[in-house]
């Protein structure tokens, strides 16, 4: 089924709010199988949104509205989607007595406003709301449908999760299943000449599709597949991942579009290894991202952030020639940070990181070279990175991924390549 | 001006991307006193672009399209876009020489992808690029004209403010001007309360426009307006914003759109003050957040994250028998860690905080009750803090702000609300 999908409101049009609804509900509909073709945004304007329902409706067969059903008079959306499918307004009995009993319960006067907001088309068929006032409904005209719901994106998504979805399954022919691919440590200009062939190869067996996304500092293969069944299609999207595993499998750490901070966060949770970091250009980072996931209290124990030679001394007895010989962005420093670390913490992953994140080029050190030590069960790597240096943030972002990449390939037992950067391996720029 | 803006991308129809250059492209149109009357979204197939246009250009004159400039295959945005306006694509050699070098200087092979990418209309005028490979440009055909941009958003922003902005001034007729005065600890409807008055005033006179604004943990007063002249616009804004800070000022931290970490940052800079962290739920994110202001490596000296008991008794003293008694989450073992850190470090400013950031309860201790301590120049306070507990994201964020913010008016000497959160002065969570 061909769809589009219309945001509505004059805030988004200010750029005021991020349309996180429209991002929703084109995830939901591809995993129903249906095909979004295009995505509109237009203020609470009834002449614009009935030029827009016309421009839609003349390629697709279902349209999905977001906002524009709330109380206030410059809500207009529902007139003027009713009056564009022929049909009138009435009072909706089953709405209305469950509104009236939300507002008792709250102790909240039941206003004009809230009358308009159970005001139904005659055919509609009502998506009732589990959270907000705003009931939704589908209401259709020949071979037109169209969806609306409320704006404010819990109430929308509640109410797709819960009303819409089970409704859409009845048009439901195809399904979409897919894998994403999440690579560190290789570019994705680099991904595709490895992959090009099979890329290529679309333009004569369309499914399952392949397609490469950069995004800060990673790349993904997404490979999907729409078939009839779920079964088939995963027996169709098998041999195309087999593949691209074995040309990739040494830089692929997620084959389920899982971040790689939560992919080395549960195996630690997992088996119980505990781990402690030392920072330095990362300045916490490494240790926020970490401890972002849930139970990892069982095993993170600590970080030092040593930011200045004094904080590297003292905390982790790095000794003051070495910083005055090497600088601090050296990999003899970075290996007595994790000598200190270690024997401090005593953990079983130790990590260390110190690196010039800029923006300004500290004598010979340019501005995103790093270097990342880690230490496992008596094997200690420290490798040399240098990053595309786009940004600061771009520098400690790929610092804190490089960590984890480390930390991930030394507790699986992998090699780890002890340089990446320098115009070979590094992630490329957001390719949004 | 009347314009639309056209994100191009099938990830993003997929919904596996959030388009934020749209909201960005928005608001800086905005700015400049266009109207946005619609934003489209469209994947990577010419047929459905050519369209898109069509229906655009019906009732603008601007389109601004982002994405489809990249060096692959399916990126075919240029060529539609092109033959639509009437133009076709030559080499551009100034790009040519441009990207020639950086290729030579990042020892990246020249490939003949990156070709494709320097071919630009005959009639364009070619926006350089400064982030990234692939150069925008914008491209008339009678009353239309059309701007291109690269879809990567760092690309796309930098180009757009060092490129595009000044070219698009020349169409411009009014000037918008406004100022955003940000907050932290008062929440969006308690502001919206404070200033009921000023902003149904607008009925009456309606400008300037005022409008309050929910992010996370954070709000946000935005007080705009729209003349000739930017002297006119200046002086219609001062008495609003005299009075809005004569009610608000106090939890106002910035009247410029800063971010709360910026301007801590930058003062502790210019005052060469010093300051160290000690974290426990934040787990590193203060330290991460402060080090990412460039040139706090002056100032910033060390963080610790001590993340269970052994971490904070070893690197902080805190007294084994406080945190059987109270529990890490107790304003005394705040108060010990941030001892601790001083003794430890003697920076001018010591930061902690200890708190449960969930997403489960420890016996007592509710998810989102934080303590956060703070010691200037002899004054050592330590505050409660009860976060609405939207998530563990958000706790952890709310935990960072609040560190900040204590920081904030610590240096400033200004008094620091021992209590916050509760169901009172939180932010409010973001209006999607």
């Amino acid at each position: 089924m061909k769809c589009a999908i219309i945001s509505i409101g004059t805030e988004l049009l200010m750029g005021q709010v991020v349309d996180t609804n429209a991002v929703y509900l084109s995830q939901r509909l591809r995993e129903l199988g249906f095909d979004v073709l295009y995505r509109y945004t237009v203020g609470d304007n009834d002449g614009r949104l009935t030029q827009i329902l016309d421009e839609a409706f003349s390629s697709v067969d279902l349209v999905i509205t977001s906002g524009g059903l709330g109380p206030t008079e410059d809500d207009m959306t529902k007139e003027t989607i009713t009056a564009y499918m022929g049909d009138t307004l009435v009072e909706h009995e089953p709405s209305k007595q469950a509104l009236m009993a939300m507002a008792k319960e709250r102790n909240h006067p039941f206003t004009k406003n809230n009358l308009r907001q159970i005001m139904m088309p005659t055919r509609a068929t009502v998506f009732a709301t589990d959270v907000g006032t705003a009931p939704g409904f589908s209401l259709k005209s020949s071979a037109k449908e169209i969806i609306c719901l409320p704006g404010p994106p819990r109430e929308m998504k509640t109410m797709f999760q819960r009303r819409v979805r089970p409704y859409l399954e009845q048009y439901q022919t195809d399904v979409i299943v897919y894998k994403m691919l999440r690579i560190f440590g290789r570019g994705e200009s680099r991904v595709e000449t490895d992959l090009l062939d099979l890329i290529d190869r679309q333009r004569e067996v369309p499914d399952p599709t392949i397609a490469t996304y950069a995004k800060d500092c990673e790349c993904s293969v997404r490979v999907a597949s729409k078939r009839h069944t779920e079964a088939e299609a995963e027996a169709a999207l098998k041999p195309v991942v087999d593949e691209i595993r074995s040309r990739l499998g040494e830089w692929i750490f997620s084959e389920n579009d899982e971040e790689l901070v939560d992919v080395v966060g549960h195996k630690l949770i997992d088996r119980g290894i505990t781990i402690s970091s030392a920072e330095s250009c990362t300045g916490g980072l490494f240790a926020g991202a970490i401890t972002g996931v849930p139970g990892i209290s069982a095993v993170f124990e600590r970080s030092v952030v040593t930011y200045n030679y004094k904080a590297k001394m003292e905390e982790l007895g790095v000794s003051g020639k070495t910083l005055e010989e090497k600088t601090a962005v050296s990999p003899e420093v970075c290996r007595q940070m994790l000598d200190g670390l270690y024997k401090k913490t005593g953990s079983d992953v130790c990590v260390a990181v110190t690196g010039n994140a800029g923006p300004t080029a500290d004598g010979d050190t340019p501005v995103g070279l790093i270097y990342v030590g880690c230490r496992y069960q008596d094997k200690t790597v420290v490798k040399e990175v240098l990053t595309l240096n786009i940004s600061r943030d771009w520098n400690r972002h790929y610092a804190v991924l490089a960590m984890l990449d480390t930390v991930n390939r030394m507790i699986d037992g992998k090699p780890v390549p002890l340089t990446g950067g320098k115009g070979h391996n590094w992630g490329s720029p957001s390719q949004r």
